[in-house]
């Protein structure tokens, strides 16, 4: 007997092959997607589930995957405005030195996190200081969280030394190789921040725990310019180099690649994250989407952190993945509509190396997905529920979310945390954070 | 004594200033604002007022102003997909052909105006076959719209000749020169489907009437090319020639514009719609805003038709005009998020011809204001309401509307008309959609 069934639904697996049905039906069992497809298909079993929620008027989806945030930034959205990567960096770093310590970022993680589960994200690959705490957040919520220590030369927010990093990146390995909620990584901030050697040893200790190696990667020409002058290789060419791209490597932005350089992340099979929004706000150029998925290369979506965003909105994110290059490059068969989505799906589970766990919906994974209101004037007529979730859906329209089969949001409201504590506390943190950058 | 009263409201009044009240109050009298300033200026006048709505916790600003839409296309949206603007409009006329009635148009306008309702828009301007249907369904919502006759050389949806779509135009400034909820216009199509003698006689119509002249221009390289090729002079050289621009010409889409052509926008006056995101998703191109901008041109925003959006969300259009241009041009200096904000309000006003009386909250002008609300997990914490509205409002943040003093949207509700029959009603037609362009 199945624990959950979701019946009269229109459903959208997002698997490889874009199967949906409408009118269907999905069974969850111990968490899993136990069977999946038209109502006809199911007769009794369908009734006869412990809980039976009737989606009629509702579009059923996986959860979204967002692969590149720095969550707990959110304590700091709309602090500093209107100034391009490097000089704005500067300013978020010191903020950020006077705020954060264990407690405010597992708040400020609470907080983005929350955003992102009552949007419909599911899943997150995170890099941020304290990532231990990120991970109580997540599980607070319900989530599925990527994440792991920061390498990162100079002192940093924690004041600790490279010694100190890759003992805690160690820990973290240690604490949650093989728990089903965390996928553990480890984040070299960059190549201008973290010496070859440090790059070096972080892949080995990625290896070494069958873990992610996570970085930023040529998200603007101003770092494009100093990698090459400072080893002589573009950014993709030095991390090629260094003998540190394959599957495992998660390469944030890829903004500012030559054709040889997508031809080496086609070669290695290095999973670049396109972040649209953070990428045109702070001025750092646009990625070349097309010519990646041309190329082969599994391109996933993130938001960035809220600091240059201001929000979390992957819905967002999917719907200029799938626009901007079309008028960019002035061709509108560039970045379909199903390739978007499985940016904003498939692709973020494959480059977190867990497409056979999560990322569409198929008979044998994990029950994580979304249910999205069509009673909107925004989605009627709905003559395709695929250009819909891509163009139309807004963060808004998700009123219910479950991960592993676990319901996380109920009618729009968390089920994990009380939102309005998590407010009322970022709002009292607020004017220090205001002051730190005075 | 007041009719209404706001108090305690974080007020983004989006004068020429940035004028902004932490603490605010507004003041209603016959449907005008009668004072707005700091709670404490205040005293018993506020909670003296007929009806007072104590707005903690909510950003009050003035209602979005959208001067470019088809709305009631929205009955068409979703169903044609992945293609270039001139094959997409070939499908998209054979689907209004055989759908559209004023019955219909009715219908699709009472639809595409709840959303923007609910979304925060007060002020239209609509360029679809019959206006007066159109102008029906605004006033049962209570909203403004500017729009009139279309000029069109072709028989088009309704049929017509040009004599007869002259007669149409002329009896539409009739009825509503003068009315307080209709700017009425005219609306020939475009210079690549109306022909010079009728431009020139659309122009003196409007003149006759004091109306404003709307036309599309410059969208697509295409069609900068035909005009061209038939006349010797691009598309903006082309209006200019025939004495058509003035601050009275509103000139939707303007991508394709080279420096003399802003230089003729800048002497004349006329007034560029920006439509991001159909430019982007129909591979249109980006329009030149900071250069716009630059030159003393006043920009404002337009959602275009939800079948090229495919919703009709001016916020979206918002952040998108504060951002695409950074991006592309990687400079996050261009257009401010002052600048973007008032793309959506007051240049909104200035380019439908009254700015003297809507655009911006200030003393005597009418009341037409939104609220916001702030208890969202993306709105926290708010270091500036600005940045909070430019980049992080999302439509289903709108939770009072305004228009006039007249309250058309109650927490999240439409006052006027029954959302749900819409929805019903339009759901029913659809079929009939879906078989048209079969």
């Amino acid at each position: 007997m199945a624990d959950l069934a979701i019946t009269n639904a229109i459903i959208l697996t997002a698997d490889a092959l874009g199967t949906r049905f409408e009118g269907g039906t999905m069974l969850v069992e111990n968490g899993r997607i136990a069977a999946i497809g038209t109502d006809a298909e199911f007769g009794d079993a369908a009734e006869n589930a412990k809980s039976v929620i009737d989606a009629r008027g509702m579009l059923v989806m996986p959860g979204l995957i967002n692969t590149h945030c720095h969550i707990a930034s959110t304590l700091f959205r709309g602090l500093v405005e209107d100034l391009p990567l490097e000089p704005w960096l500067q300013r978020i770093w010191k903020a950020e030195a006077a705020i954060l310590n264990p407690q405010t970022t597992h708040l400020g993680s609470l907080l983005g996190l929350a955003e992102m589960a009552l949007g419909g994200v599911t899943t997150v690959m995170d890099m941020f200081w304290h990532p231990h705490e990120t991970v109580r957040a997540s599980r607070q919520l319900g989530m599925r969280i990527s994440t792991g220590g920061i390498v990162f030369d100079a002192p940093g927010v924690t004041g600790h030394t490279v010694e100190q990093r890759f003992e805690e990146a160690e820990r973290f390995f240690q604490d949650f190789t093989n728990s089903d909620d965390v996928i553990p990584a480890i984040m070299p901030h960059g190549t201008y921040t973290v010496a070859p050697d440090n790059l070096k040893r972080a892949r080995v200790l990625a290896d070494r725990h069958d873990g992610l190696f996570c970085t930023h990667a040529a998200e603007t020409r101003f770092e494009v310019d100093v990698i090459t002058n400072r080893y002589g290789r573009s950014v993709i060419r030095h991390l090629d180099h260094l003998g540190l791209l394959d599957k495992r490597a998660v390469l944030a932005h890829c903004v500012h690649l030559d054709e040889e350089e997508i031809a080496i992340l086609a070669r290695t099979g290095a999973r670049p994250s396109h972040n649209p929004v953070s990428n045109l706000k702070l001025a750092s150029g646009i990625a070349p989407v097309p010519e990646m998925l041309e190329a082969g290369i599994t391109v996933s979506l993130g938001t960035d952190g809220a600091v240059s965003g201001n929000d979390l909105d992957l819905w967002l994110a999917m719907r200029l993945a799938a626009m901007l290059h079309k008028g960019v490059k002035g061709d509108a068969r560039l970045v379909s509509t199903q390739q978007a989505l499985a940016m904003a799906t498939l692709s973020g589970a494959e480059t977190l190396g867990v497409s056979d766990r999560i990322g569409s919906l198929e008979i044998g994974k994990e029950a994580d997905f979304i249910m999205i209101d069509l009673d909107r004037a925004h989605a009627v007529p709905l003559f395709d529920p695929l250009t819909h979730a891509v163009f139309s859906t807004n963060k808004s329209d998700v009123r219910h979310v479950f991960v592993g089969g676990k319901q996380i949001v109920r009618d729009r409201a968390l089920t994990g945390i009380v939102l309005s504590d998590v407010l009322a506390e970022v709002r009292d943190l607020a004017p220090r954070v205001q002051a730190s950058i005075a």
